[in-house]
């Protein structure tokens, strides 16, 4: 939740993790339009921009830099015409800059290299963030002369000290408010998990367009964690180790099994691009499906993505109440993400593929490794039959399950978020999120239970460690035009029928009443309260014996907000009230928490446009799924988190006329006998 | 659902599937109280029953047979002294036998080879049915003039129909019914996929005491579904083929990486013993984790399986309505299982075991490979963390995730249900389901939805083709053993507290209000209904910090009854009725819908055993878990059903005093420089 960010730190990322692009690939042809910005391509709107603000007048900082999409007519034009014509749309781009303590939000056309428009934005909220700022507030406190006296008060060593910064939320305050930071500082000292180690009581706060500490609080002492058993790399740890099992990998005789031509994946039966925004993270377009039957590809999604994340913590006290976190719209998903690790982010047999997004001086900035793509084989079946009932026969017809996974990794502060696009050939798409990383925990007095008389808002994980209370909700833009763009959103509610007449020796069933939303108010569903089917279906195009072709939503992971409706994070985070929602498409409602999260007052975002109730059937209509978390920590937390995993899934419902994958051909069986290990 | 089974199938089962077990088993040692009986064993048993009843003077069969465990205390004992000991508790048997038309209760003891207790139950309901007798009824309508006449004037051949038996339930009746089945009929004729071309109209009933046709109904006809697009064999398949991907295996260099001696299984930081019974499956106890801090194996679970599954179909009509299933209690989650296939059930790295069960003559047949054990490695990450807060450092720690997966498929007779315990390392016990196979599906008249003005009580499928709405309920017997035996169930119920008194900008947050279950009734629970932790606990043991050790579950797959609580099939499946339920441990409290499912009237089982509200505060308690699926077909599940899954999870909960897979080392980074694949 925290932006892990300091000046030194970011300087070492720009020279080890990432690397500044090369002209080289400013000659990168565009095969897609909706292929994120170049390097080459960052760089030339922050030029343009900067021409027309030039430093000697303007102080002037791109918060974020993206594709801004060519409008979704042409996009479909351009690819059903892929084959007859080989130029692109038009390529334009998205900017959010501060210009002069003012947000512009700025398009630049990339084929005129010019402005094409350039607003002043005047409302409530603060855009992105930037890597930058939040390093620098983060020295801030290290020269600030109040700050280095509570750290000599408390005996701590100030080269030890590290600071972290935290979105400051909205709390009711009547005047537009300063784009402001609070920083909280941890201490090192003996280990490299600082967040297990919270200096409390100390809260600076920083103006930002100021870069100054804005106000400054130091309002009790609590011992800091020990750093005693909370180191959590592997070459700190001393025995016993364990536990440990025989390592296992995977081997693809014949290749990956999929192919990356520029940022369009191709695997078994699925077609997809994968973009990288700075804001989103990976971006999913244009996914379709190949039908054997009608030997053709199928659109299914037009496009998804995360396009909010609301972290609220559950201590009300003055150190802690303001932690209600935008992770996507405050701190950029994408920007949090950093290069995945080969062989234990992702398998031995995944592909990898960087990320690209603009500094605050607009160049470009390479994560190298930011997603990875692979093949996944779990075990799993993905249908069966033994057939013991005819005469003289025994039939055994298994297909083992191999599904195509996309993950990008996002490490907000200490958070990380391992989020899983999983294309299986049967035709669904499952959504995984993993919550790992480091809780944010609070230093306390107590080192026992048993002294605990007071609400302490959380679990006490080790002594003067308490694990607030916390909860995860990941939003999902899911633009889905299952065969083109006109559909419905459709709830098939299961009621209990009564039988009184005496009809059937049975009391009772259950059917389905399928309702088709007319406008958004039908589609607002707090999943969970009433069993139902929830599909999204085209009414326009049937199956040979009659049913609508639809996609069907699998919920998973449920859990709705409990903060009370008039609480002002609440408000902010409208979107989490119902798990479902669906609006019709409109090409500026991308962000469910709204365009301006920081400090946003609730004034945009999904529950706001869906107060609108448009009409949405037989529209392009785009779903909102929430998927959450309440988040009791324990002490297996401590002092790293074991994966906690959840998700969702859409899943062909009349889409196809009978199994897609029932002539799937059974696998090869292989073996390799002359296999022999080499450890690297 | 209906159970597969026809004398001419079986008779070549025996020979094919199955052999009957020979002698020199016989002479296996028990390593294990908990081991199932072994060929010998179920050999020696029937043969004490036979020579108390003569086939001379009584009509005998073997409904089940089964391990008698020893008591609770008297395993733990053994367990504790395993070193200093090798004699195993006296070895018992728990046999049902149809004597005379009667049920009979029989313990057997092993080490006198002598008959314990014969106890005849003259209560409601029936034992398991026989393979053999549901064969035999099988046949009965090929041989009954009226049934052929029911088929000529149908214009079908005879010889392409085969028969399936179905449990007939219980609705209202008040006097004691006769052993009955209910037969339905199905065309081959071009296909082996007979569950999509039912012969609808015609009813078999068979009185099984007798072995005869007791009553028989021929009531309309309806079209048989054609035969064309239900075959699911790959040789059968024209193409075009596809999806197609690359296959991929695992290879594991240093072995399988956990190690089966007779029936206990380790594996990393586990220990478990699998047993297999005709009526459960697969059966674990005494999971045990090796805590590397406290340097011992700390208990978890006595004892887990599958007590029983309900699924009700929801068409009132005179030919569907009594399709209410219990599959365990009248079928035999265990009896119908059936061998897995290597390289696609299972991995190829998996390594498989054998099950026995005594046949109605009391001889043992065996399943080969009816369980299988692998590692699953599927690219997950067990946990991890990048740290770019610190100046001059990018840290960044990640272990991979392997787990232990125990499988067992249960084919009863259309579906699949593939069940699967997994293992990890960072102690959670995972339950996954997995439902393939073939739909229940209902002849009509109708080739396009346009048609239908009527309620089908389900999908058009295909032409003449309705999926049948139905449920799935699968309950989980969950003996935890928390560090000990004596735990209590403690809900940490999650409330919304309001501020209403200025002392924080926040207008609410929420905490966790913990309540101890004193009695059964505090611990019935439909989930989803409130957001709560749901721990049983070991109230005797404390981490360092002093909470309560204990685990969690971590719902999913919830679905709660639909049919009202008055309707007879609901009655008998009471115990759907909550998702949650803890008892005291009783010795006799297995089958959650009663030891005599077949017709059973609700008169035993969970919900009557709870309905005493005993005590089960720091008492040695039982969980009960019920995970569902309302199951709306859809074309996609024509004319096989891709799997479609669920689960839920057991989690260390405060169980250890901090990450328990800290410590796990990274793995070892191989390849396989060498490898060439070899088809096999």
């Amino acid at each position: 939740m925290a932006m892990a960010s300091i000046v030194r730190t970011l300087f070492l990322l720009f020279f080890f993790l990432f690397s500044v692009a090369s002209p080289s690939t400013s000659t990168h042809h565009h095969h897609h339009p909706l292929d994120p910005l170049s390097p080459s391509e960052l760089a030339n709107v922050s030029a343009i921009i900067k021409r027309s603000n030039p430093s000697s007048t303007h102080k002037l900082t791109f918060q974020y830099i993206g594709l801004d999409d060519p409008d979704k007519s042409t996009v479909i034009s351009w690819l059903s015409n892929q084959t007859t014509t080989t130029t692109t749309p038009p390529r334009r781009a998205f900017v959010i800059a501060r210009i002069d303590q003012q947000s512009h939000e700025i398009t630049v056309d990339l084929s005129t290299n010019s402005i094409v428009s350039d607003r002043v934005y005047t409302g409530y909220g603060y855009p992105l963030l930037t890597l930058e700022e939040q390093a620098e507030a983060d020295e801030l406190p290290m020269k600030y002369a109040p700050f280095q006296a509570s750290i000599r008060k408390r005996g701590l060593k100030l080269s030890e000290v590290v600071c972290q910064t935290f979105s400051v939320g909205w709390f009711g305050e009547r005047k537009q408010g300063k784009r402001l930071l609070k920083i909280l500082c941890f201490y090192l000292d003996g280990t490299v998990n600082l967040y297990m180690r919270p200096i409390e009581g100390i809260t600076v706060v920083v103006d930002l367009d100021e870069m100054k500490v804005a106000n400054y609080y130091d309002r009790f002492t609590v011992p800091v964690p020990k750093a005693d058993g909370t180191e959590y790399r592997a070459s700190k740890q001393k025995p016993p180790f364990g536990p440990s099992h025989n390592g296992m990998s995977v081997v693809q005789s014949d290749g990956p099994g999929f192919k990356i031509d520029g940022h369009t994946i191709r695997w078994a039966n699925w077609v997809f691009h994968l973009g990288f925004d700075a804001r989103a993270g990976p971006i999913i377009s244009l996914a379709s499906i190949y039908d054997v039957d009608k030997q053709k590809f199928r659109r299914v999604m037009y496009k998804g993505y995360v396009s909010e994340l609301f972290v609220p913590y559950m201590d009300p006290t003055f150190e802690w109440y303001y932690k209600t976190f935008f992770d996507a719209g405050e701190f950029g998903f994408g920007l949090c993400s950093l290069s995945l690790e080969p062989f234990t982010d992702c398998p031995a047999h995944a592909e990898f593929m960087d990320g690209y997004f603009a500094g605050r001086d607009g160049q470009p900035i390479k994560i190298s490794n930011v997603i990875c793509v692979f093949q996944r084989y779990s075990g799993d079946i993905m249908w069966r039959h033994t057939e013991a009932g005819i005469p003289g026969k025994v039939i055994r017809e298994v297909r083992p399950e191999v599904n195509l996974v996309v993950r990008m990794v996002s490490t907000v502060g200490n958070y990380d978020y391992i989020i899983d696009w999983e294309f299986k050939q049967s035709g669904s798409i499952k959504f995984g999120v993993g919550l790992s990383g480091l809780l944010e925990v609070k230093g306390v007095t107590y080192t026992h239970r048993d002294q605990i008389k007071e609400n302490v808002y959380g679990t006490l994980l080790a002594e003067n460690t308490v694990g607030v209370y916390h909860d995860h909700f990941v939003t999902y833009y899911l633009d889905l035009d299952v065969d083109g763009e006109d559909n419905s959103f459709v709830q098939g509610k299961l009621k209990t029928m009564k039988i009184t007449d005496n009809s059937s020796p049975r009391k009772s069933y259950w059917t389905v009443v399928s309702e088709t939303a007319r406008t958004e108010s039908d589609a607002r569903v707090q999943l969970g309260l009433q069993p139902a089917e929830f599909l999204v279906v085209n009414p326009n195009e049937k199956t040979k014996v009659g049913n609508q072709v639809g996609y069907r939503i699998l919920p998973g992971s449920l859990a709705g907000p409990l903060l009370s409706d008039d609480d002002y994070s609440q408000i902010r985070a409208g979107f989490t009230k119902y798990q479902l929602w669906v609006t019709p498409y409109n090409k500026s409602e991308k962000w469910a928490g709204g365009l301006y999260a920081d400090q946003s007052r609730g004034g945009d975002g999904l529950s706001v446009w869906s107060s609108r109730n448009r009409e949405i059937e037989n529209k392009d209509i785009v779903l909102w799924y929430t998927l959450g978390f309440h988040h009791v920590p324990y002490q297996e937390d401590f002092p790293v988190m074991p994966t906690l995993s959840g998700g969702f899934e859409l899943r062909p419902a009349n889409f196809f006329d009978n199994n897609p994958v029932l002539k799937a051909q059974p696998p090869k069986r292989v073996s390799w006998p002359n296999c022999t290990t080499t450890h690297i």
